[in-house]
């Protein structure tokens, strides 16, 4: 390492797939959309307790907003402070209201067989690094465009992220970070762009 | 019992309480606000594991929309149907955005001493049947005027329900039924009235 420069972990999740970092408090993690219009849904556990865990909700009440702005926190269900939110550098939006896509999500909507999915890929990810978890916290939906409409439907758009836009974090306690790459690729409207592409984790402490 | 009569239980639930109901699959849960504008967070829990419950994301995930309309279903965070929205005899809006308060929120809003939360009376109120929770799921707040503006930001108004006024729900499956008369009476927009007020549980099998 030469003097002055910090190491930077990169982790690629390929699309399709998720993997799960171990990050400490004070770090920097950078989430890139690699090839562009791919969603990422992330998650961040505490190292200390696997039952604390970022909530979107616990953000909401706090930001009192329906995402948080550059500066502001995203809390844990027991409202601490587990990411703040430090740069923006793609056209969002981001989504906090939709749950992880799953297998029986893509049973409703016609598919046949096993398709890969964010929840599926939130217990490979986690296990992978002995992390066993009973339940799948909602996660943040980095470059999801699916805003909601003043009638209250849910809006389903094309992922507006282009190659090499990024999102930045400070990790505000150790924990356990998560990033998927979703893996819808179906309906009429499909939001990733036809394809689960792959996205980039770089942390720096 | 008289003949052809259904046996309804009620519970009633004090302002600044919580109770739990273990409610059998098929039968019928209305909610009363008793002396109006009162929120009650709402949370179901499956009778047979502890760690599937109501999950608003997932419940958006499958309406597409902020909350469900008149014979909707609310899912679980492991994509089943729990209960059934069946009637809705108030002026409504309801809320699916907001995590229920707890202490540090008074704290911060500049509360000295210790205050009933939403959060602390979910874990009496679980407790007080033998369900030991380590986590609160993601509340409905039931007659909460919080609805979502255009630019992302989320108001807090009175709630407009009237003595009397109520929602009804059927039980998909056995569950445990959990309902907190919110605590908060602090602030310049008062989304209470004030204090907290009793609501009324209606088990109808």
């Amino acid at each position: 390492m030469t003097s002055g420069a910090a190491a930077v972990q990169s982790v690629t999740v390929p699309g399709y797939h998720g993997r799960a970092v171990r990050v400490s408090g004070g770090s920097t993690i950078r989430v890139t959309d690699v090839e562009g219009s791919q969603i990422g849904d992330m998650f961040a556990i505490s190292e200390d307790d696997r039952f604390e865990y970022l909530s979107p909700a616990q953000t909401r009440n706090f930001v009192r907003r329906l995402f948080p702005s550059i500066g502001d926190p995203f809390h844990t269900n027991r409202h601490n402070s587990i990411l703040t939110l430090v740069a923006d550098d793609s056209p969002g939006p981001h989504d906090m209201l939709f749950a992880p896509c799953d297998q029986k999500m893509y049973e409703e909507e016609g598919f046949v067989g096993d398709h890969r999915s964010c929840r599926g890929n939130f217990f490979e990810a986690t296990r992978e690094i002995g992390l066993d978890m009973p339940v799948v916290p909602d996660p943040v939906n980095l470059f999801q465009n699916t805003p909601a409409q003043p009638d209250g439907s849910l809006a389903l758009f094309e992922t507006l992220s282009r190659p090499g836009d990024s999102i930045t974090f400070r990790a505000e306690m150790d924990l356990v970070f998560v990033l998927t790459a979703c893996s819808a690729d179906l309906g009429e409207i499909n939001v990733n762009g036809g394809k689960s592409t792959p996205l980039r984790i770089d942390v720096t402490p």
